[in-house]
């Protein structure tokens, strides 16, 4: 099932996307007035509202087309920051070492960060540059998980059981701030440097643990290429050391770190610039597109 | 005024703290049934609010009994992560050394992490000592900024206009992960490591910026003491600089960082275990008193 959030007259709801990503159902015309208004509640009652949805069959002529409505992202407020991992595949940790001030090696253990947003932006939507705040805007495709049930001390056996879906997010880094600041944080959250989308498909329909093509291109120029499976730390590792003595909640979002191919890891350096279309690419989620603005 | 979240009946609400933290006076008590159910929300109205809160007048026998009713942090569930400074104090870069891992020195700027909470405890509830998760859970106590109303690139000269209040907050660290996870946040993260209160006190009854004495007892030990005047960043500089690109929010709260005298600071390690009382005091807000278990 794939699943986004889109604004209609003035309003964000959560509608069903057909498989070819030209139409999308509404929420409420699938289950009436007392459908969840947003991704998260219906992540809260997936239990009662999965099998539901997948009892509904989506004809090709129903609901609005996704061209006339325009998606957002498919959780545009999280309740929480983004939990991010760096240097988690092992090409990429070479190209970090450049930037200096970063550890060098492949780390002993997962590294966790988060990403403050103020609203996560949608594939479409527009990335503002900041200039006068960042010279160094970087692009980071990602595969992100999506967790369906709180828990805590998950065991690694059941970490598929807590994985809501996933979708493609874009960690966009002012990498001068990432290092100036010793810590991470304030160059991985600038305003609209989040973009999550085009939509979260259902655990259900990609085989665990996901082993996805993933790439990145500036352009039209291919920049990064891997597959998820060369991760480094895996998602049953991230999901079950990250809960330990930390409970994770319905609709958090790891995203699992990104692969060589990033414009710090060419010479000279390729940094986002003014017009520049980024598109993030994951084999069976979609296409995430962003324009620098 | 002082204002805190208290639990009476079974659901969380605001109230108006006396001076002397005996009584709080509920909300809608005084605004009505129209009154803000929350803090944030409160501090959303404020505008309109605060005029008349300020126009009420408290009577000793108004109210209730704090100890009847207990009181919870402030703001149980912040609307994103707090954001933290480290190693903002000299003389506790010095002793932040020991850990190894962590850059030497005092800082060229900011270093600002976050600190993702399940719910913020209050004053006189428990922190959890998460035996098998980390054996060097440390405290350190710090006063927090809390924000007023949303703005990005605040000018230096207008950070006080952007200030709700100010509480205090014990940033419980497990300084074993800290150290292997290379960035900070896991180990900051825990659930139940993060204490704030016993009260916001609004910023029109602290002069700005504050100089107010700080200091962190365990079991009735005196353990840290500085003025927060001594900030290597001041709450100018920090909020400044860190809403440059980055809009900060209603709510938002921004712990400015912790003097010398934390457990990693001695010889030997002095972590804190079950049955400690560590207690956080700030001149003119109060004390923040958490036991371990």
């Amino acid at each position: 099932m794939q699943l986004a959030t889109f604004s209609y007259l003035g309003r964000e709801q959560v509608g069903l996307v057909t498989q070819d990503h030209t139409r999308i159902v509404p929420l409420n015309q699938l289950l009436g007035i007392d459908a969840p208004a947003t991704m998260i509640e219906l992540i809260e009652q997936w239990k009662d509202l999965g099998p539901r949805l997948q009892a509904v069959s989506v004809s090709p002529d129903t609901g609005l087309p996704v061209v006339d409505v325009g998606l957002v992202a498919p959780i545009p407020h999280p309740r929480r920051n983004i939990i991010c991992l760096g240097k988690n595949y092992r090409d990429h940790v070479a190209e970090a070492v450049a930037l200096g001030g970063l550890t060098s090696g492949i780390p002993a253990a997962p590294v966790y960060f988060s990403k403050m947003v103020d609203r996560v932006r949608g594939s479409t939507e527009s990335v503002p540059v900041h200039t006068g705040v960042t010279s160094m805007l970087d692009y980071e495709a990602e595969l992100a998980v999506i967790i369906g049930r709180a828990g805590h001390d998950i065991d690694p056996g059941s970490v598929h059981e807590y994985i809501f879906g996933y979708s493609i997010l874009n960690d966009i880094t002012a990498r001068d701030l990432q290092k100036s600041h010793d810590q991470w944080f304030k160059g991985k959250s600038l305003d609209g440097t989040c973009a999550m989308g085009p939509v979260i498909v259902t655990a259900d329909e990609i085989a665990y643990p996901p082993a996805l093509d993933i790439g990145c291109s500036v352009n039209g120029e291919s920049r990064q290429k891997a597959v998820t499976s060369d991760l480094i730390f895996g998602i049953t590792e991230i999901v079950s050391d990250f809960s330990r003595g930390l409970t994770l909640m319905p609709g958090d979002i790891i995203s699992t770190g990104t692969p060589a191919g990033v414009g710090m890891g060419f010479r000279p350096f390729r940094w986002l610039k003014p017009g520049d279309v980024v598109e993030c690419r994951i084999e069976g989620i979609g296409t995430l597109r962003n324009t620098i603005e």
